[in-house]
């Protein structure tokens, strides 16, 4: 008896595992097409040159952004997709204006820095401001110094970021609270401007700007950047001269709010069309450089995910989502309404990945989803691993998706190697040259592969 | 009696994994250290800025080589090692000249191709040769074909890499045997001189040098790589016009091998001073571009582990060699003269560690070993993942360090991310501008922990 039972369990469990690798083989080859389709049909390099050069930045509100909108819907309707649509979207309207200067006299001589204006500083009525400055490293030393001494001063926040951060999202985490707050927290104590040394990791001479929020019924100070170059010289020259004069001038201005729209294309699902998994990125960009990381990257590969899965004749149990966001870099307003309006619609997503980290070379995926769905993915690891995708590492997806969150989703952000994500990170620098085709295309295939797993496996 | 073993047990567990943790906690400092240190006061950069901008590149054999053994000598003096030397080591001597002209007329026009001579490659004697040009993919190719096609002609060998394999230097090996045999290969049907699709996975205008290796007994015939650009111009060319006639005239010159040397570089070891780890990269670069990924960054690696355990106060166990190598790209006479010397010396090594990958973000190292070092390895990976050093992937180490291979010593190599390497390999491109800081300093510090761990551990 004891015998046959010993046959019984071998023979099921042989039955068994011929079945998972039969399903395993059969994903290894759906993923090795995607993989195979990317990195030698792959579109999503030459439609990024597009991007960049043709188009170029694009802030929400802006002309440019609006003609992004129109070349993403016709690139997506050319990706084939079943049905591309645009949902409208509220969004800021501001503009930086043509002129912005920052310098000081240093021995009788004028000396002009590297410096922009933060994403929504309010500009200085054509004139000058002329202060002495203030540099302190957070804002437990400005409130320690109080508003005796901050009174009618520049305060000039300069900190770097962590260097001894692996991750280069926690440095710049760290810093970000600086960039959001600084302007105001100044104000707070009568400071007349704030400058901030930029979000960088880099030592060079590129400013980095990127969206303050002015404290409600706070006064709204003029704040700008300085390049990491320009914040140590400027420190430097502090320490020689402490009574150095600053000159800023800035041109921002703000309009009102204004109508553009999110992208929306979808491969409608074979058996369970009632099923959701959105794959996007934000299609604005700061108004300087070209936006090619951040986020032109995520775009082209949402759009790339579409034509592989047709390309490679793949036909989704589940309706498929390329979503085109816009208005992440200045109050979420495209992730917002997305997920109002998917909520309004009763529409239920069981995934969402999103790529705005840059388009580097994927190592992974970060995730937030319940520990039963985590627990799925992680089975999933063996077969991706072949492509050097080593992890689902849990905590952040994407700020456009976020909104999405419920009990039921999980939601994805591609985990790249960031090295040299914040060297070009909301500055002129962040051009198309300095996008690798490889790297690009991986993360393409890397996220296709992700959602051929969720849509073929489901997630629970 | 039951009771109270199980009592014993459990205690003896809790004492072992007490000391285990109180073991792990101590490495996890160490390592932090190593990391903290590199990453706030590394000078790994800054020594790569020196040899590439105010050296550059440094053929074995050249006088810039020898200006780099010099360099290398009296930087790892200033790092602190107990003892720098110099270990004599014979190498080739061959030089591109001043002039290389590759080009051909096409509707009347002349048409110059960015090309360069094969590393090694015989000169055209003063004069332009001239002939048709046989367009194959591979040997096989060629061979079908046979002599009374091929004779008089330029055997142009136009296959891409795979751009389909994950692992670049997969892609690479599959087309070094052409750059390798392909003259041969092509001169024993009587071809008159050679091309090649230069070894790039870039669709970009930069050919890419490297090491052909002329079979013993054939005639030398004159060798180029065509950049990939104009690899796939030449192959439209040829399609409208298959009596095209190339030019191609090179000043090459191989002189008398002559005497250089590698820098050897240690730290004694305290308690086992005759076990050996030895770490390096390869001085020697091409002749082109700075040498900077191709092997720069491995050579201010090394010379950083060196610096940074004297930095941290780590006396090591074990005695600690950083080795710059000479002459890797042509020969491996470094590599060869270092182990033969070393056994001669009857010096025990337990392990050793090369970069040679490029300056780029580690993932884990690639390793050469026994299954017992293996799986003592694998039981180090916990210390190194929160570093992002995912892997160690067996299977290849580095070419320097080969020739030390017996049953007793681990081989490593530092095991980066590689999709942009190929596309400054052996290039003009190479140049300091292409390393990020960051992520040559994190291969830097990886290489160090594994030394770490190696030596305060070993290996058995």
């Amino acid at each position: 008896m004891k015998k046959l039972t010993t046959i019984i369990v071998i023979l099921a469990s042989s039955a068994f595992s011929q079945a998972q690798v039969q399903q395993s083989s059969s994903d290894s080859s759906w993923i090795a097409s995607i993989y195979n389709e990317v990195m030698l049909h792959g579109e999503c390099y030459e439609n990024l040159r597009y991007l960049c050069k043709s188009i170029g930045h694009r802030l929400a509100g802006s002309e440019s952004a609006q003609k992004a909108i129109e070349w993403g819907k016709a690139t997506l309707e050319q990706s084939a997709a079943d049905h591309v649509f645009l949902m409208p979207v509220e969004v800021p309207h501001w503009t930086r204006g043509g002129y912005e200067y920052g310098g000081y006299k240093l021995s009788g001589q004028s000396k002009e820095v590297a410096l922009t204006a933060l994403g929504g500083s309010v500009g200085t009525e054509g004139k000058r401001i002329t202060a002495e400055v203030l540099e302190v490293k957070n804002f437990d030393e400005l409130k320690a110094l109080g508003e005796a001494k901050v009174r009618g001063k520049i305060v000039f926040f300069n900190k770097p970021l962590d260097a001894t951060l692996i991750n280069t999202g926690a440095a710049y985490g760290g810093g970000y609270p600086i960039r959001g707050q600084g302007p105001s927290e100044a104000a707070k104590l009568g400071a007349v401007a704030c400058l901030i040394r930029s979000l960088t990791l880099a030592d060079d001479n590129y400013p980095h700007t990127g969206a303050t929020n002015y404290e409600e019924g706070v006064k709204r100070i003029p704040a700008a950047a300085l390049s990491a170059v320009a914040a140590r010289q400027l420190s430097q020259d502090l320490k020689n001269n402490p009574r150095l004069e600053f000159n800023l001038q800035l041109s921002c201005e703000a309009f009102e709010r204004t109508m553009q729209a999110n992208v929306v294309a979808e491969i409608r699902g074979t058996e369970f069309p009632d099923e959701y998994i959105t794959v996007g990125g934000h299609l604005d960009s700061w108004d300087i450089g070209e936006g090619a990381h951040d986020d032109g990257t995520g775009i082209v590969q949402s759009i790339e995910m579409i034509r592989t899965l047709k390309a490679i004749g793949y036909k989704p149990k589940r309706t498929i989502r390329a979503v085109l966001f816009i208005n992440e870099e200045f109050g979420n307003d495209g992730g917002e309404t997305y997920a109002r309006v998917c909520k309004e619609a009763g529409l239920v997503h069981i995934g969402a990945l999103e790529s705005d980290g840059g388009g580097f070379t994927p190592v992974g995926f970060n995730c937030d989803l319940s520990d039963a769905h985590y627990d799925k993915v992680q089975s999933w690891l063996p077969l991706l691993e072949p492509y050097n995708l080593f992890r689902f590492r849990r905590g952040g997806s994407g700020v456009d998706i976020r909104p999405l969150k419920d009990d039921r989703i999980a939601l994805f952000g591609l985990n790249v190697d960031g090295q040299r994500y914040f060297d070009y990170h909301h500055t002129n620098n962040d051009r198309f040259e300095n996008v690798n085709k490889r790297e690009l295309e991986l993360g393409a295939a890397a996220m296709t592969a992700l959602v051929y797993l969720m849509d073929s496996k489901g997630l629970d």
